[in-house]
């Protein structure tokens, strides 16, 4: 029901090219054997939304869309369409004055990435594990070529083409609902990003050489990922849970991780940044209104978990695969 | 070496789209493992061949270009070129001066199919069995949208590539080195042309499905092959050889081959030609050295093959897919 | 739910071991993925049937099996659970006193048969569209080392089981619920029977290959099927229906029959019966209580089909293929 | 070349059926296009071995075997054709006066591990990376019903099968040329063996799940691996080479392996065995003429490597699958 076509128009004759020969294939797949049990419900609130072309748009501050002819009641519609798509985990966005204020603010992840990174201007770009696309719009707002995002949970996939359909149906920036694993080796993106997919992973080296074989030679690796404290051969493997979540395999120190990327073949490692993330950056909300990291946390020390580990601890690393810088 | 991209970048969003799910994996496969042996010299001779655009274009009484600023040295250049891509069976060609003079008149079968068809402009057009494309370039001179043409031989990709590049890289005309039982159910296809293939297959009644499942509800099938004489009950299956060739299976009569279009589900099917094929229409020529018909034929009488079956006989059958006329 | 297990362990250090490399992954997809809906039901019938050993066993001149100890009770336990698998087609079967009368004669297609074909002795046999499995149980009669059945038929693979069952289990006879284009090539087999199918393949010269490509060279093929008069030019595709069937394709003549099989490299081929089938071989009874051939015949003029073509008339044919005689 | 149709023949009917689902079609894949160069003629020298019984047999106290009524001149045969099969890494072998000094000395890793296990009388077991097979014979000689033992190398394959052929073709023991992610889950083995694996292996957390899935319910892992100091957050992941071997990846600490396991699923995890290899135990021999450990380590210093890691540390790890003991 979602029409990759014009993602496929694109890259038929440029450096994905070959991507033809195995995507297609997985997403008709897809859409026939694996569509979530609510996802024509998500489609369906997709198609309601009108089409528009925002007459101020602001990709580069913030994601932010206006348009003054939009009666009242025409807002209103948007608004309640886009709670049908709820939980919003990635943003904010504002659209059409509709404040989607997401679990997090992940506006503050890209500011602590952004003055670390190579300029995105004319790049192609690769965001891995994308959510609901809120850094692949502020790439498009930086001057990348095109940003091509991947993330298998359907529901984000569906926020994904409801806010570009409110931006104007832009076809710089396309979201394949397919695992890493999923995608042929291109080498074809000049930066590829890896934001809170890492710990998640239960082969990491595996996770770090699927992200080398998508870069050019001399492209850049933005990897962003809980970390634990200490020396290079510091690896905490939690348990059944860690703050909560089932899926959390490797936390290697920043340090361990950068002797991980170096062993990998990247090369110019730097750690740019490392902050325990604050309970003002993901929170409950209105737009998603389970538990979070609050709640994740021990009530007596907000410093541990409630496994009793350390609590969530965040870290970016900035690589390069070897070859000419781009 | 051959690049598709532009034909996948045409059908990315059009009814052939889903196409992409099959075909770029197979085309990728036979590049990678079943290149003829000379391939690699024929695609050099297309290289080598200046993309011209002709001023003079003629593919409605003829498949003619021109461009007057070419020098002697040029044209010879071009014929020189031509000429490793021999043996040329179908055409003829005219082009900047070199007259491909094939083994086979196919413009005189064109003149025998073509008043009988319904008007080609617009259409969506596949041409199963097209050879070197001769008949492609027929129908977008009678205003067909788009062409494709199937034919698993190499050296006949390699012409069409090279006439292509000669008149002015259309990229209304695409051939595809696949067989028919490659390509993936479409529906998709106004009008479908298979002409001299059904008597080389073991099995009439698949091929007759295989082009149904081709066409949109009321398109047109035109269907050209080696027939025999007598009622709807006669069928010559010759043995080892039929005029030299190996690969000969069913000759039906012209009505046992209209019952069998009607068994397959077609409709309004009518016999629209059938004749003799003269020694003119099919014979050595300096770009195809070869025996040809001449010598398949019983030296004392022409009325017979060289195996003592009746002298090749050529129906045309027009029929259509029930549904709406297209 | 059915166990192959007894076959593969027989297959795996024959010349049917490289079968092992399709047929197991083939089998156990079909019965997780395209059980039919009865087979459950069918399956438990097998279940609740004993397994006995008879005191008594003739395969020589029919199938009968006896055991002096059974109760009346027992017997007719025995005879409600293999009414519980009807319709019973081919047969008769005499099973501790159950009489299943089936709607063919099929012992009489045997003694047709078996005066012409070589010793079945010692030999690998397989039997392509084999029914429940009669005239296997015939074969082992004969001899044969071991027969192999293929039927997609699902409900004849049901009641094969129940009659092996009651037989002793015997595991010289094995029953593959596939088509024989899911056959890997063997070239194992000493005599190949295709009995009642020719007629159902929408390509008969595909078929006879197929046959040819599971003898070993010398091996015999014994091929029965629908024909119709005539010289060997005389091809009958009877439209929509044939006798009611709606998946009737090719009746050639005996003669032309004879011409294919020598085209797909058969050798010393014979025609050694050509017969009209009697309604009393092939009716109604109690064990297969649908309309039979006499409803599918003209009521005025038994000579005909109720579609007007000639009656069924069936050809034996034996061939051979190339090489020293096994 | 190498015929794997004994053992299909005994799983065809047991607890690893399923495998034949798959495994056959890996293994003639493997044999048609992945041969080893020097395959053919390890093979011919397996070939030109004679098929001995021997008289007298230990598999208990190592891997023994003679036979008084051979010659001089046979048992130098014997020798020669063994040589033809060097490197030997893992043995030693005593067959009929030759003795195979392999470069290790596997039987003292035996009688590190042995003490702790579960008793292997008439279990079924896999031994995972297990080189020649030295160990396969043990645990024969321990009175396993039947032993796995996978190893994609095939100068492995061809150790084994020469000693095979040495011992009296038992059929106890079978070697796969596969990599356990090729191998379909079985959750059929009593006991599982993963020695001197696990640090090659770029996902760890993956190779300790698939051997889980190989066990049945209370079956038993014995897992022995290349470790490092420390407590259970310690884990060194070694750059490029690692005592000279490229493909190192994870030396976890024996109690972060622990952790490993008990997250994976596992239960009863004991550490039974930790020592520091010393350079007897793995040595260059007349069998094995290449470098080995003591080339690995720093001249200056036995206790690092000559990359400054500590000297090899190994440890041997109990633990069990969830479910009733077997």
């Amino acid at each position: 029901m979602i029409d990759f076509g014009n993602f496929y128009q694109q890259i038929a004759t440029g450096p994905l090219a070959s991507w033809l020969e195995v995507i297609p294939a997985q997403l008709a797949q897809w859409q026939r054997e694996n569509l979530h049990g609510h996802f024509r419900q998500w489609h369906k609130a997709i198609q309601y939304l009108p089409a528009l072309t925002p007459t101020t748009l602001d990709l580069v501050e913030r994601v932010y869309a206006e348009h003054p002819d939009l009666t009242p009641r025409q807002r209103q519609g948007i608004e309640s369409l886009l709670r049908q798509l709820m939980p919003w985990r990635k943003g904010p966005y504002y659209l059409y004055g509709t404040h989607i204020d997401t679990e997090w603010r992940s506006d503050w992840k890209w500011d602590r990435v952004l003055p670390h990174i190579s300029p995105l201007k004319d790049r192609l770009v690769l965001d891995v594990g994308c959510g609901s696309g809120y850094h692949m719009w502020r790439m498009i707002g930086q001057g990348a070529k095109m940003v091509v995002g991947i993330d298998p949970m359907q529901l984000f996939l569906c926020q994904f083409e409801a806010v570009r359909k409110l931006l104007g149906n832009s076809q710089q920036a396309h979201l394949l609902p397919l695992g890493i694993e999923q995608l042929p080796t291109s080498e074809a993106f000049d930066t590829v990003f890896s934001m809170g997919v890492l710990y998640h992973r239960r082969s990491p080296l595996d996770h770090l050489m699927q992200l080398k074989n998508q870069l050019v030679n001399g492209g850049e690796l933005v990897l962003e990922t809980l970390v634990t404290d200490g020396d290079e051969h510091q690896v905490l493997v939690p348990g059944e849970r860690y703050a909560q979540m089932r899926n959390v395999y490797f936390l290697p120190s920043a340090l361990a991780l950068k002797s991980w990327l170096e062993k990998t073949g990247f090369v110019d490692v730097r750690i740019v940044d490392q902050a325990v993330t604050p309970v003002t950056e993901q929170r409950r909300t209105s737009w998603m209104t389970s538990e979070s990291l609050a709640e994740f946390l021990d009530p007596e020390n907000p410093e541990l978990t409630v496994e009793g580990y350390h609590a969530p601890l965040r870290a970016v690393l900035i690589a390069r695969k070897p070859g000419e810088v781009v």
